[in-house]
């Protein structure tokens, strides 16, 4: 456990060692403090001064420093936290990643970032503190300091279908969004539609992107201009589904089938299209994605791009238990396929 | 931190001292171990002998032992364990108890028990070991040496609408469950329905047995006698819903109305009505019992009784929390109101 490289010259910024490590005696003389009170920053404890301990994780971070693999025993948790603890959608990642714990012993600690896109301070102090085998983020990323936090102690994190676009030396598992746009566009264009609308998730999310993207490339193939008005925006809730819904389904010359994107949004363009008196399939063809539990239930049952949640989650998990193992991962970055699920809420477009 | 308190005389079996407290000591001198060996098996650490270990436990719970409270941290997590993680409902749960929280500076560990309604000794030591703030079990039960594992450490746990009857001394939060049956019930029973069936859910759950238990009471209050043949009984899902739904509406002179178990078996109902041609409310009325997001959202939308799961599970981490502080609450047992959301589903019988 000692220090047996050879020691850097004294002073206030000390050359980091060969490799980019630092040891911890290195940081405390660097930070002018005690080896103990660099440990206590390691752990997230809260009896160090504020401005210690930034000293202290500057020069952590300005090292390099990271804690020996195997030199702590990691407690036998996963930490799993979403952007937001919202429908049946996190159940199905929540489930996955609960099979995985289940096989290796381990408890999972959840968290809601609360809407941001970003966990805050009070979440990675917690982390640091209770030192998890590692980390999976839903759709929520790390901000540069966090992630030198998590990797200064030796935690690995995974990011599961990532919002904004991770980084490539981030562990990622993601779907493949934009193939399930394409095959969600195409089984509409050889049902016989011509009018296409489609409802897009947040622009901010790389996922809702990549599928709105799909659709336009399965339009553009198929020879059909991508028209803009019949795209239209929102978040991924039942609400925006059906405000959307309504307004494309008011346009003059409507469409007659709308991919949307996610499930959610499909049942609020449902009751659009009740409102307005569109039987589907018969007015209006609906393809969703992800393949809730609920799509199977509605009446009609939904046509929807399967994304494999519960797998994809089950993955992340496997692969951040890896690389706390040791287990290097031969790529960092792996998309699970998705596939379209035909159900009863597409058929060919009504007679013009 | 030392102990005051005069020691018992030596022996196999030393005296329980007043108040039905023991000192560690004493547990320690009784088990023929050291008291670094108790304090082990106190905090479900695994390197202790499994002989040693089951003689230490039967000594903590022969005498009573419990742990000062205060005398030791707890760490800031809340353990929630699940019957089974399945559909919105436990999405509900869950956004109740991390609302408590994030409000308190916790995290959530999240387990479970695997179809079990008892979770496995794993969990236990694991609980043992991290030492949580406080316990919310949600279906579940713990046995009788479980319960005393916790007490013993003194980690309070908390049993949020039990499967089956929790005992008097165990803090619960539940629904008026009884409550919403008889308020289903006369609602259909006001709209003019006089053959009402009813799709049940476990009845080794006490929270289905009170709900047809209740449907039963407005029956024969409004002077219509109790008929078993209209009663089927099905577990909480969907497909138990479909199924005995289906059995219900086929029968010769089938009911009028039908009040589920829950909202996934009215979904269940509603796919079996639709098979059959019958529409929702002109041929069936449905009323269902929980109120997930997903019953506002179907067509046509489902009268329902609304139980306040998110509020349920606050509650039970309030009570975790108020007892784990020392706050020793007025009473042990709450049931929180259900009440009655009239929707879509609902109607007067077709005429005879």
């Amino acid at each position: 456990m000692s220090a047996t490289r050879v020691q850097p010259p004294h002073g206030d910024q000390p050359e980091t060692a060969a490799g980019g490590t630092a040891t911890l005696a290195e940081i405390a003389r660097a930070a002018g403090v005690s080896a103990p009170t660099v440990s206590k920053v390691l752990n997230g404890r809260g009896d160090v001064a504020p401005a210690t301990r930034s000293r202290v994780e500057e020069l952590l971070r300005r090292h390099g420093y990271q804690r020996r693999r195997g030199s702590v025993q990691p407690a036998p948790l996963l930490d799993l936290v979403f952007h937001e603890l919202e429908s049946a959608w996190a159940m199905e990642v929540i489930r996955g990643v609960e099979n995985v714990a289940r096989d290796e012993g381990l408890s999972v600690v959840l968290s809601e970032s609360a809407g941001r896109l970003t966990p805050g301070q009070t979440w990675v102090d917690g982390v640091l503190a209770r030192r998890p085998t590692g980390v999976i983020l839903v759709l929520s990323g790390l901000d540069p300091a966090q992630q030198a936090q998590l990797t200064s102690r030796d935690i690995p994190f995974v990011v599961l279908d990532p919002a904004g676009d991770p980084g490539e030396d981030v562990p990622a598992i993601g779907a493949t969004n934009w193939q399930g746009g394409v095959a969600a566009t195409r089984h509409l264009l050889e049902l016989g539609h011509r009018r296409i609308g489609v409802l897009g998730g947040p622009t901010g999310m790389m996922c809702s992107r990549a599928r709105i993207d799909g659709y336009r490339a399965a339009l553009e193939t198929a020879g059909i201009a991508y028209d803009p008005g019949l795209v239209r925006l929102g978040n991924f809730h039942h609400e925006a589904g059906y405000a959307e819904g309504l307004a494309l389904l008011r346009m003059p010359d409507r469409p007659t089938a709308v991919f949307t994107g996610n499930d959610l949004q499909a049942l609020g363009l449902y009751e659009a299209a009740r409102e307005l008196g569109l039987r589907i399939p018969h007015d209006l063809s609906v393809v969703g994605f992800d393949d809730l539990p609920i799509s199977r239930w509605i009446s009609p049952p939904l046509t929807t791009v399967r994304q494999p949640l519960t797998e994809m989650a089950e993955a992340a998990a496997r692969l951040a238990l890896d690389i706390s193992r040791g287990r290097e991962p031969s790529t960092l970055r792996v998309d699970l396929a998705t596939r379209l699920v035909e159900r009863g809420s597409s058929a060919p477009p009504p007679a013009a």
